[in-house]
């Protein structure tokens, strides 16, 4: 077993304001603590990808590339780490290749070193283009495993999994507990059966939503894991990966805990501390705490308060037991799917149509395609009864190839719809065209471009709460928390 | 090592709310929840002790062993454990043994069934009376060993201590972690420690609050501890125990995982979560939240906010670095007492003095006491210099006997006086009037015996702050972190 300083990853730039506060973190935030980010020692660090692509040009009229390579720039030591949704690239749906290998060959000409790269069924077909487009651009390809539990799933079939990836020409297997949900002792038996099968380093990416992250960090730790993924409080536990200096903690006396400076990180937490509160209004004290109910419903976080909404939405509060039952059922007749972006959305919508008009008589469009086989293949075969249904209301037939193969390349359309619209018709406006024409065009025709949306201060005109320089005590409710609160003018 | 389930003990009815919501849950909260608690296979309940006895009295109206009565008729079979500080008993000071043994044998009476013993500087002698006093009443008694850091404590000392305790009579050893601060490494060394030293069985207790307790319970179930304390979200997690449904997922796929029902665990956390609620003006988002300050200086969480109060107090704010590198000052030349109820605040206060008014120019009573042994022996010696300064200043010596050796029996006195008040004179009225005197009085003359004061609603005379049946939308800034309020009056 290793006895090397296991190695962190800092997910703060991504993840961390993303699972924390709506990935609403601008780049100019980042800026400030890059250099500190940089000198610190982490293996990588994860900069890009995820929601951050949209998001930024959504809501802060970043264009992606310019965050790249501005991050890049500040912290040119470490090298930069991006999570890729395999074929989806950062959507919900499948691209042609020429899509996904344009996007790679322009995020590792601007500076990306490690692509992180998945499946939301665990098909290695839809992660192989991005593995061999990374291979090509001479950069880290990472083949991950989406873990999950089914009938299935087994600690057997993942390290399977593993084995396939590293076939495929993978650079290291990294293990992606999306919703926090592995147990100590099945990260042990994962990372020390990848260890014993595979010659490439082994990474094991969680969040502390239910309160088992640094525990099972700590067994990965143990069994052997090269390295883990951590964050810098406030952008980090609860829904976010364990915080760095916890975890530290939490290898008091272990023989691979490495050596950071704790006044640098304590210069970090200051900073970062200061983003959360001009992010207030993208936080959220749910978020912060362990949540018992990912313990007892064993879905991501995420996925449970989207469902909420929905059923809020839909006046269908009362049903939430009801449609939450009726989760593992549409899992099981969609051939067992780990649930993460997209499918943990896919399947709970599902589970809701299921209630309301009764079971299957109305598909979601995306539950149909995967029912037909156009996400990929399933980790079991679909319910051939549900099949069938899905075939009758879609119109078309079932398929078994890899998706994207179905796909036209589109570069080349894209190029000319561009010019078309007097916007640059570069790799990089390309390929972000593909997958957020909308959002870009906005962006391209925004007299804001490059000023970070949030920041703005919204003029007030509301009258005074209270009178200046007086003070009122009331008692609010907060998320269902009361709380007692003093507001003054200021 | 041990193959059998480990054992969970609940403290949602006594640490749970005294770490969480200021020791205010009331019995009448407490009973719909009994029958649940009893029936779920704990090793015990942790009912009464700790703050619980002061703070019922003094804010809930409630006589203590009404409660202990109340809770015992209503958990007949789960025995009830107490949290007992020694010669201290529930208070701040020494008593003399009758007191002790007038306390022990009554609360035995009322149904106590472990008496778990600690004391502030670990010295035996403290603990000595309070332990042959439980088994002359036919109960268990508990020695604890407080955990702590600093150059005179090591696994060794902890394990001695362990020992100690067991020729004393203790019928099991608790390691008390009160601050949260043992890494899995060193709990795993000191429980296997003393798993190999002592008959008799071994428990850890610690708090979540530096988001280090479910790892070291993990490793301390590895090492083979016998027994470890838990309680039920909200009342669980941040500066409380681990919550038992997230130690039971941390325990997943491990040989000792125990058994529970988790229907009645989900019944038992719906409950605690309308009481938490009720309890709003008592909580506080600090308390759930990972505090990585804590982790950062090393002392109790309940210790920092003090210390920042305080502080404010006294106008020295912009001085927290300064007098908080000045406690590893004080605690050294104090002997190294570890930091728990009374010694933390001791410290604190100290600490502030020599910063304010320039090094041991200012003593507090208090910490001249400990100088000069009233408290106990020392884990270290005092150093010298300090010891004469306070011999000075106080213009008494320094002893070395136990403290309570000085002490003339009470109880016929506490009779007498209760006697002239008018008031029953029996043990259980002589014990807590020897502890809280003026609370005694306030209770028997208040003609609100036995009612709950916080639930009373407090009349409002203010205006209302926004129009009825409107409402208003506001960023609120507490506790530093900004929120997203909408207000209406009800």
């Amino acid at each position: 077993m290793s006895e090397s300083p296991v190695i962190f990853n800092n997910l703060v730039l991504r993840d961390g304001h993303q699972s924390l506060a709506a990935t609403r973190m601008s780049t100019e935030q980042m800026l400030p603590a890059c250099e500190k980010l940089d000198n610190m020692g982490f293996g990588s660090l994860e900069t890009w990808g995820g929601a951050t692509i949209d998001a930024g040009l959504r809501f802060l009229n970043e264009f992606p590339f310019d965050r790249l390579d501005a991050l890049k720039k500040a912290c040119p030591k470490t090298p930069h780490m991006m999570l890729l949704r395999g074929q989806n690239i950062v959507q919900y749906a499948h691209f042609p290749n020429d899509v996904v290998e344009a996007f790679i060959h322009t995020s590792a000409k601007h500076g990306m070193d490690i692509f992180r790269i998945f499946d939301a069924l665990n098909d290695p077909r839809n992660m192989k283009c991005a593995i061999d487009a990374t291979k090509a651009a001479g950069k880290q390809a990472h083949g991950v495993i989406c873990y999950t539990t089914s009938p299935v799933h087994s600690v057997e079939s993942f390290i399977e999994l593993g084995a396939e990836l590293e076939e495929m020409g993978a650079d290291a297997i990294v293990v992606k507990d999306m919703a926090g949900l592995i147990p100590p002792m099945i990260a042990k038996a994962i990372i020390s059966g990848l260890k014993a099968r595979v010659k490439i380093p082994v990474w094991l990416h969680t969040h502390e939503t239910a309160g088992l992250g640094s525990s099972t960090y700590l067994a990965a730790v143990d069994a052997g894991v090269d390295a883990i993924d951590v964050s810098i409080t406030p952008f980090a536990n609860g829904t976010g990966q364990p915080d760095m200096l916890r975890m530290l903690a939490t290898l008091d006396g272990h023989p691979r805990k490495p050596e950071f400076d704790l006044d640098v990180l304590d210069e970090l937490r200051t900073h970062f501390t200061q983003v959360y509160e001009e992010l207030g209004d993208f936080t959220s004290h749910r978020n912060e705490i362990v949540d018992s109910d990912t313990l007892k419903y064993q879905v991501p976080g995420g996925m449970l308060s989207n469902f909420r909404n929905q059923l809020k939405e839909q006046n269908m509060e009362d049903k939430f037991e009801e449609v939450f039952s009726e989760i593992p059922v549409v899992r099981e007749a969609l051939g067992w799917i780990p649930l993460v972006t997209p499918t943990s959305q896919i399947v709970g919508v599902q589970a809701m149509l299921n209630v309301k008009f009764g079971r299957w008589k109305n598909f979601s469009p995306q539950a149909m395609d995967i029912a037909l086989g156009y996400y990929g293949t399933t980790p079991a075969p679909v319910d051939p009864e549900v099949q069938k249904l899905a075939a009758k209301q879609a119109g078309k037939e079932p398929i078994t190839c890899r998706p994207a193969d179905l796909k036209e390349p589109m570069m080349d359309q894209l190029r000319a719809e561009l010019r078309e619209k007097g916007m640059p018709d570069d790799d990089e406006h390309c390929v972000i065209h593909a997958m957020f024409p909308s959002q870009l065009e906005d962006y391209f025709n925004s007299d804001r471009k490059g000023k970070n949306l949030i920041k703005k201060p919204a003029e007030s005109k509301a009258e005074p709460l209270v009178a200046k320089g007086s003070k009122r005590e009331l008692a609010l409710t907060i998320d269902g928390v009361p709380h007692q609160v003093t507001v003054e003018e200021l």
